[in-house]
């Protein structure tokens, strides 16, 4: 008889906080979730996220997370400092930080809240497209290892305009899932929202500089409507408003394949152009 | 002859901070700006940012700023901490805090750049819209204190349902300006960005329990650029995405009569219906 034993996903390897005799909490980067320098931005969104779901006084699910990028992140551990500074009734509020030698290199603050049955509407239309199998997924060269993790089969507003010098529109639909696939949670759903390469470059056509500075993701799932999404490709879109002064903003919604909105997310980065 | 003392801006008496003998800033409420319950979000995320504006440390102007509202503040006095927590050489990350008796109200972490020169595009189209001079000012009943100080010419989705019962779209367009007429600084600009009702009150066309939990300014302005508008009204849209489970977003723009976007913002709010 075999044992298949489950090798953890490298989404939670790269997520996973262990607390030292000091109380203090430790992560530490992954090479599969490196980024051009430092990890994935949303790799780091993701674990500060995951310091708050597994604090002992956590009370309800996430309503919003906003992380700041403060500096570089170097390879190798990092300590979490994870504070519920109020605890409501309903609602929670925290402080997260995450630092290296003592430097702050992520700051982060989130709102959890207990969900309740409400009257309920969405106002934005899901894109109708194509199902995902029909799209094939995209190549990336090796070099980037955290695409890796990510199967992306885009709708529109793809990259080859990347490797063509092309400049095109900021607005891009892609299904977007784990690899290999996984349950789509609160942790996994804010990675996948800072998935999209920045805007800059598909209007540019080229490889610039980019960084971003603050991000923030609204949950508008409940755990039960993630739980019944299980690992399914999510659908996202994203488009910027306005490039500037060296800044521009970018905006996603992600969807289910049935049409509910998951979360939406908003950045700014900063840019050299 | 006589001598014309000019009185301060009701905003900048209610956003002003004064360090006390023991180094710690501390605020007060003031009528002028009071809501429902405790003051207008818009003049507590104003006062934050004010607090990093002020301090001898700061670098750049104001990218980015995210406030969660952890509590009521009751009126009377509070505390503000401003920690710049990490300096790099264009951005500055900062920490903010505000308190009463100890207890934490509200937290906020702010990003600032230096802006330089570069490429620019703005996608968003502003909308096209008769003057601010040729629509009537919004007229508001005497007890809520704080749209006092706002003048608010709307363009469409006003709030009539509220008072005949209609439930609506969550879209708004207005023409908003303080009251009396005030330079636009990056202090006044978070505050009109929290200026829009509540989109799930349009949406039902009646008053029911809500309240800003999160809300994130990014600014796309410089300062020139503010210098340049000085006091002219501003053009604000707003809408929501989704409403569920007691939660919904409203994302809001806020333009120059001549089309220049000096903000985007967004929010999540809690409400009961």
């Amino acid at each position: 008889m075999t044992t298949v034993v489950a090798r953890p996903h490298p989404f939670d390897v790269a997520t996973t906080l262990t607390r030292s005799s000091s109380g203090s909490l430790f992560g530490n980067t992954t090479a599969d979730y490196a980024n051009m320098v430092g990890p994935f931005g949303g790799i780091t969104a993701a674990t500060l996220l995951r310091a708050a779901l597994r604090h002992p006084d956590r009370i309800g699910d996430p309503v919003s997370l906003t992380v700041n990028f403060a500096g570089t992140v170097a390879d190798g551990p990092f300590e979490v400092i994870a504070d519920p500074v109020r605890t409501n009734r309903n609602t929670q509020h925290w402080v997260l930080t995450s630092l290296q030698n003592g430097v702050v290199t992520t700051t982060a603050t989130a709102v959890f809240g207990t969900r309740r049955s409400s009257w309920a509407d969405t106002e934005l239309v899901a894109p109708r497209v194509d199902d995902p199998d029909s799209i094939a997924p995209q190549q990336f060269p090796r070099g980037l290892a955290w695409v890796h993790n990510y199967e992306m089969r885009f709708v529109d507003g793809g990259i080859d305009g990347l490797a063509t010098g092309e400049p095109a529109g900021s607005a891009t639909t892609v299904w977007l899932r784990d690899v290999p696939p996984r349950p789509v949670d609160f942790a996994a759903l804010t990675a996948l929202a800072d998935t999209f390469f920045p805007r800059v470059l598909l209007r540019l056509g080229r490889i610039v500089p980019v960084g971003t500075v603050s991000m923030t993701v609204y949950f508008h799932a409940d755990a039960d409507t993630l739980a019944g999404h299980g690992d399914q490709p999510v659908l996202g879109t994203a488009r910027a408003k306005r490039f500037a002064h060296g800044f521009f903003d970018q905006s996603a919604e992600l969807w289910t394949p049935a049409g509910a909105l998951l979360a939406t997310s908003h950045q700014m980065v900063y840019f050299k152009a």
